[in-house]
């Protein structure tokens, strides 16, 4: 490239970027409103509790209150459940209230009052309105199973919810009445995973 | 329901959930590999950053080493960041060394600069052995304006990462070449957003 055909490049460059860098701008400067979210991950791929996980850690990250209620994962021991815990328990008060997971209990009375007794404690974890966020880990999975009712859940986030409030429900296989309601859904879907090659869950990645 | 129907519908239920464990539990046995994995997460959705920010909590938790390089955000103040540098700087130092998104910058030769700059570092601590995991930051927008050959990437995540690293990547419009060597990719795809009806970004959710 000579040296003049590169600097008209370096203009080009240039210019593309001030209009982006304008447009952005300009889309920025209409969004002026802040309120609290409800808010999906749902699909088959990986990273929707790590992704909740990563907003409650910007929350602690601020100072700003959040919980955590684990629908269904309590009999697997976390990092994220073992940092909370252990370091910032009073910024984030985390209640791991599942068994397991459905298919390792075989004991659908017992999960049904697990679910429920887990659903009760988000609601009053929601309603202190002290609280910006409150993560609902894998309620999907009790929701699919209709261990807590979906039309319950809806209403609630609806018509209880403290307008300023943050609330992350994850978990495959999400309600379409869930995500109707949704401020902010992502689907989590599968490129490729190493499951398929002999690969086991590892520390650090998957727990 | 009366009695007889609800034990038989609990039976049912108990059945096919022993089946499903069942069959994970001979799934799970066949996993057995551990290696480090290369990592991708991209999409236009949200979560890609916190999910990826959540297994380095994660590694944080276990007191496994690991380390971060962001290669485009480095402008934005994030809670993550914030967290890290201040509570975790020991177990996981945090390298911010982009210059907000390239279209605040407007300099092409710098922006090139600074991310070949990102780069020379990630390869540093990749090569360290004594990381678990290095996080490459919204890489992928790098790579996608070339300032960083992608073919270079490839070449040294295949060639010359240690195996049991786990090195992951980050950001949209990943390139069909990384996404081809992942072990573990997945697309966050955005179902609905807030920003479409006027509500900003805010502290503990987007940052």
């Amino acid at each position: 490239m000579t040296e003049s055909t590169e600097s008209a490049d370096t203009e080009r460059h240039n210019m593309k970027m001030a209009k982006k860098k304008a447009a952005r701008d300009k889309i920025m400067a209409s969004k002026n409103e802040e309120r609290g979210l409800v808010i999906v991950h749902t699909g088959k791929g990986k990273g929707k509790s790590s992704a909740a996980f990563g907003m409650i850690f910007r929350h602690i990250a601020w100072g700003m209150p959040c919980a955590v209620v684990q629908f269904i994962k309590g009999g697997m021991d976390s990092g994220e459940k073992k940092l909370i815990t252990e370091k910032f328990a009073d910024e984030c008060p985390f209640y791991a209230m599942g068994e397991g997971f459905t298919w390792e209990t075989q004991d659908k009375s017992r999960d049904i009052e697990m679910a429920q007794a887990a659903w009760a404690k988000a609601k009053e974890l929601i309603l202190d309105e002290r609280n910006s966020m409150v993560l609902l880990d894998e309620i999907n999975i009790a929701i699919r199973y209709d261990y807590v009712d979906v039309n319950e859940i809806v209403r609630f986030l609806k018509e209880e919810k403290p307008p300023m409030t943050h609330v992350v429900l994850t978990g495959r296989n999400a309600k379409p009445e869930l995500l109707e309601i949704a401020d902010l859904a992502t689907e989590m879907e599968l490129l490729a995973h190493p499951f398929r090659s002999g690969v086991k869950a590892q520390r650090g990645v998957e727990f």
